[in-house]
């Protein structure tokens, strides 16, 4: 990045919240983008998201000054920036483990390629997959994990393999060098601290969509009380 | 819930975010509640999951009061009032559309039933998917959908459709009196406001990975530099 250089060295690591968002920002600047804005207020930024303006200034803030007085936000420098903070501004080489339902899917999913996530190797300890062949690529037993992620430079690890294993997976992949691991599995793992870890909780947002259905049903329920409370002092009248 | 009333109605809905740590903590009390703890702190609570004990302490505030001076919280109460609020203190019935190995998968994930959500009804367009079976049940033409959820009352549905269908899919659900969609689809969809949305983006959690490694690694390279400095520091003593 030229210009202010984001999150001088020494700064403390955002919180998972705060980057979370700045992954949401991207993909609004990138709506922008697309229908060839130039500039856009906190506002702007904020609003389809749902994230107040104050939010989004403060966010943004914890990685360096990108807002420009009267101006706003420049959307293609705003967009570059926030690629850099996230380390998305070069391609991620990553190696699969599990090639069940959820590996498959993922192999699949089309928004890891266009935010430069790469699959590129893909293990199973399943005889039955070794061998099979997924988008061009072969499936590998996990004896060959260790000569596969050093000779490709492959940093990170997918793990979609059952709950039951996931902890020897990943004792395998931390073994190997892997330095990020991205595990599926609906299981707590435990890695050493030099290596990051994000679990991804398949029900933690099926439980905001209750808590958000729940309240609705809960308004309505009262908003009906009301009229039926109105209706019978209507009757009483 | 005896005793406290969480979340008297005419709050403001919780944020997405405080919705989301609420579900951690709930997972870290189940963890006490089977190593038997009668009670916690915030910082026994936040700790595990890396969040400040006065964060644990404002989040909860959100939903009522439920610390005990010189007690802390009660974990089988806080437990228990925590699933009220997430509204996972009864059973959940759920369609899933598409069974694709997307779909296949959440069939299978292990972390819903344990929180009340039951995938009950199956539905797919694809002729070749109709009729077929898992885990005991039918998938279903989307013609039948209506019928389906109205007399199984079924408010949520998971979409787990190629992007190219969302939107129609969801227009088919929402027509059929679902009150909330989980969107699997990597694209952006739209509902009415009396339907509630939460869009799951598999992508966000690798960026965030990526920068926890990065960061890592942009570390580790200055205290490499910072140690080859010191070296040739030495070497001209």
């Amino acid at each position: 990045m030229k210009g202010s250089r984001p999150e001088p060295s020494g700064f403390k690591p955002a919180p998972k919240a705060v980057v979370g968002r700045v992954s949401l920002y991207l993909r609004q600047l990138e709506v922008y983008q697309r229908q060839g804005w130039a500039t856009v207020s906190s506002s702007q930024l904020g609003g389809p998201l749902s994230i107040k303006n104050a939010q989004v200034r403060k966010d943004l803030a914890f990685f360096g000054q990108f807002g420009h007085p009267g101006v706003g936000y420049r959307v293609d420098d705003l967009s570059a920036a926030i690629r850099h903070i996230l380390g998305i501004d070069h391609d991620w080489p990553l190696a699969l483990v599990g090639l069940g339902n959820l590996g498959r899917a993922l192999l699949k999913y089309r928004g890891f390629r266009s935010r430069g996530f790469h699959i590129v190797a893909l293990f199973d300890n399943d005889p039955t997959k070794i061998g099979g062949r997924h988008d061009g690529l072969v499936v590998e037993p996990m004896e060959a994990f260790g000569a596969v992620v050093t000779s490709g430079k492959i940093r990170l690890a997918m793990l979609a393999v059952p709950a039951d294993s996931a902890q020897r997976v990943a004792d395998q992949v931390v073994a190997a060098g892997i330095r990020g691991i991205l595990n599926f599995a609906p299981v707590p793992i435990t890695v050493p601290p030099q290596v990051n870890l994000v679990g991804v909780d398949l029900s933690i947002p099926l439980e905001n969509l209750a808590y958000k259905v729940q309240r609705t049903e809960d308004e309505d329920s009262c908003a009906g009380a009301i009229e039926r409370g109105a209706s019978a002092t209507d009757r009483v009248r």
